[in-house]
């Protein structure tokens, strides 16, 4: 057997996932794992005639790829990544090109790019979406770095990424250095609003509206048909239909309300409250997630904070119809805000990002995937807007469903229902079309306490006002 | 004249005021500025008969002082702190004091106390509360680092820090390495909601009612005699009476909604998220200012996306005490929020924090000082709960103003008025009270898309679904 394409460092799920892609595609693939075990099971259970080399060691590893290398590293993010790359600048030579597909956080992709470049490797950072089976058939794929290393991936990435119904792959180049990584963060944080504007929606038909299991399953099927069309919301159609087998119950009535995360939602939080990103919903849904955790202290809260707040409906399809508008016109102002975070992004880290790009390789493959995404592209090819909220045509869906959405979030407030995303995204729109806000009377507190200046309406400058003698 | 009791490293004004202020309570003290002629100015202007020793020279400011050296820095927070550190270290002895006052990242503090311990060196590091004002006649003051070398500095701290009406310090000690700054980060959170939430009510009054200046500053005196007495209530009737000497105007009609920020706001953000402490009303706060900051782009979203959305308000009394109720629901649910954060951090970095003492010092010296501070105090002391909502008064008075609360809300989503932390807070309320949210979907979803396990109501364990063939 000649020289690999390509090789895959880290035989987890991902990663075997990953190298079966990329053989299925027709690339030799070399594989390595820290423990040989693992290769060896890999090779038993999932390998038949694939073109693959399994490597003991990691200079043979090395040894087996064509120049320049391409090493795929699907690790553990953080120290791991760091140390295999270590291990690997020992046997590299200059040209060759370490991709990293791990979950990693974009500052530290950036760095290792640097470090890289010092040593005359290239690096190219990459976001994969779509978890083990999105690895397996077709992620959609973000990767960063340098122009030059990427032309040495672009055939082999292409190839294995998830395709749109047009047959465009889900992948493209993003920009320089950890943009990769990054646009996967904010992918993930979008994500977040868009599950958690999907729950509040289910828990205002169930425990609002009082469907049933069986109606709501109903409307998520119908809503799929429609402008909310997208992965998420069919799964919410077919999660609806799970009975549990113990009890024949629906599955969704046995779960535990505590939702777990694993960090990348509060990532993109935490970022868009460094870089200065108004990014409220992303938050708010992390935030709910903290919430749902408390569990005990909720039941407790419930029983001293109780209040009996039913509210009637009248007409469940006209509510059902309100919800829609409020989910779907929440939905346009999250992927806005995480567009608008992308925007403040490429100004902070210097990256040249094509935002209708970005939201073309979601199209497929990751947990947002929905035609949606095309709107958005549309929305930055016609308009050239600064924010997609001022399209066209998301500016008139936000007009149409206003009323609606203001109908859900004041039923919200009078039933109790805990529903953040739906209540403080609205908030946020009319705070983004706000001409004056009240932070003229912020600046006035902020001086007076600390002298700490203020404009004028009327001219230029700085000023400061001796507020009390 | 003999050696001092403590030495002021850094004369800007907050050095400046903080040494006149020890030097009034009758200490001798040495000061020290990089460039000698700021010191210069400040004996020239400051200063007539108070004890205090000028140097010149790094050394002689240090064997100018008695020992156990008590060395108080007030430079700017971040690397000019570690270099002084550096400097003084050079001359210091095993015992010595170093006090960080200034704005330090709670983090930072950690370090350096860990670093300075390893050279048998004290740490003590000081979150200072109040600004320049508060530095000169008596700010918030809370210390940090081992409890041995805090006895060195004490009596210091507790003549110079403020006091309140019933004659006790505002200082007292916090835990451990940095609990002082991040408590003093924690207060500076707050502080952005308090301050969010009365601009809310002052644009509702504005905008929502049409009330005049004169008539909402009014409002602003009539609630200072109340439960809301506060110094930024206070202040705000102040602001509101002050007329522009150029144009005649009143001064905030002339200021521009741009808010300004130093980042002590979007740390605690930051902090909320990473350790798992749901602060949506401090989060909103903060990206509220961002919002206002994007002037120009609002004013063209206004034009785009403005909707025509008065509400007539009959009977403005009534509307005045609604938005009284809402204002004093959300200012417990916040202040809730903050001692929540305050307590995940005693978990998470190993403090033992005394919240209500905690409340105590804040009741002068600094931005959020108000009597309200004593009912938190109150509620700890009596009611031994775990969160501030569930105190026998403030479940009172949450369960008698959240009808007000909701009809206010409903104003403010029919209008369209943009009232973050009003909304949010409102919301987030209904979330810690309920029992049951709508994470069981969510843990539907990532169980669906991403193998994340989950738990069930009816029996312990995790749980793994195969949602489809």
């Amino acid at each position: 057997m000649g020289k690999s394409t390509i090789g895959v460092y880290g035989m987890g799920v991902m990663g075997q996932s990953l190298a079966l892609n990329m053989m299925r595609h027709g690339y030799q693939v070399s594989v390595f794992n820290i423990d040989y075990d693992v290769t060896e099971t890999f090779l038993q259970t999932k390998i038949s005639d694939e073109k693959v080399v399994a490597c003991k060691e990691l200079k043979e590893f090395v040894d087996s790829l064509e120049k320049p290398r391409r090493v795929f590293l699907m690790v553990t993010a953080g120290k791991v990544t760091d140390l295999v790359i270590d291990q690997l600048k020992e046997y590299l030579e200059e040209g060759d090109i370490i991709i990293d597909g791990g979950n990693s956080y974009f500052k530290d992709t950036i760095r290792r790019f640097r470090e890289l470049r010092e040593c005359g490797l290239h690096f190219v950072g990459t976001g994969v979406s779509g978890g083990e089976r999105g690895a397996l058939e077709g992620p959609s794929m973000m990767p960063s770095g340098d122009p030059e290393a990427y032309q040495y991936v672009e055939q082999i990435f292409t190839d294995i990424s998830a395709k749109a119904k047009d047959g465009a792959p889900c992948c493209a180049y993003i920009g320089g250095d950890g943009s990769g990584h990054y646009v996967k963060m904010v992918h993930n944080g979008i994500e977040y609003a868009d599950i958690q504007i999907i729950c509040e929606a289910y828990d205002l038909m169930r425990h609002g509206a009082g469907l049933s299991v069986e109606e709501i399953q109903q409307v998520f099927e119908r809503w799929n048909k429609g402008r909310l069309k997208s992965y998420l919301i069919e799964i919410t159609g077919k999660i609806l239909k799970k009975k549990d087998d113990e009890t024949g119950k629906y599955l969704v009535d046995v779960i535990l309300d505590k939702a777990g995360q694993k960090g990348t939602g509060k990532w993109t939080s935490m970022e868009g409250l460094d870089i200065g990103a108004a990014i409220p919903t992303i938050a708010e849904s992390v935030f709910s997630r903290y919430i749902s955790a408390q569990k005990e202290e909720r039941v407790r809260a419930s029983q001293e904070l109780g209040v009996d707040l039913s509210v009637n409906i009248d007409d469940k399809e006209k509510f059902i119809d309100d919800l829609e508008a409020a989910v779907y016109a929440a939905k346009i102002c999250c992927y806005a805000q995480g567009f608008e975070l992308l925007k403040k992004a490429a100004e902070e880290y210097e990256w040249t990002l094509d935002f209708g790009q970005i939201a073309m390789i979601w199209r497929e493959g990751c947990i947002i995937r929905a035609d949606f995404l095309e709107d958005i592209k549309a929305a930055y090819d016609q308009d050239e807007v600064s924010n997609l909220m001022l399209s066209s045509k998301f500016k008139k869906e936000l007009l149409d469903a206003q009323k609606a959405w203001r109908r859900m979030v004041c039923y919200i407030v009078n039933c109790g229902i805990y529903a953040p995303a739906l209540t403080s995204t609205l908030n946020y729109f009319d705070g983004y079309r706000c001409a004056r806000t009240s932070a003229n009377l912020t600046q006035a507190q902020r001086d007076f306490f600390g002298a700490h200046t203020y404009e004028r309406v009327d001219k230029e400058g700085i000023y400061h006002t001796i507020w009390e003698e």
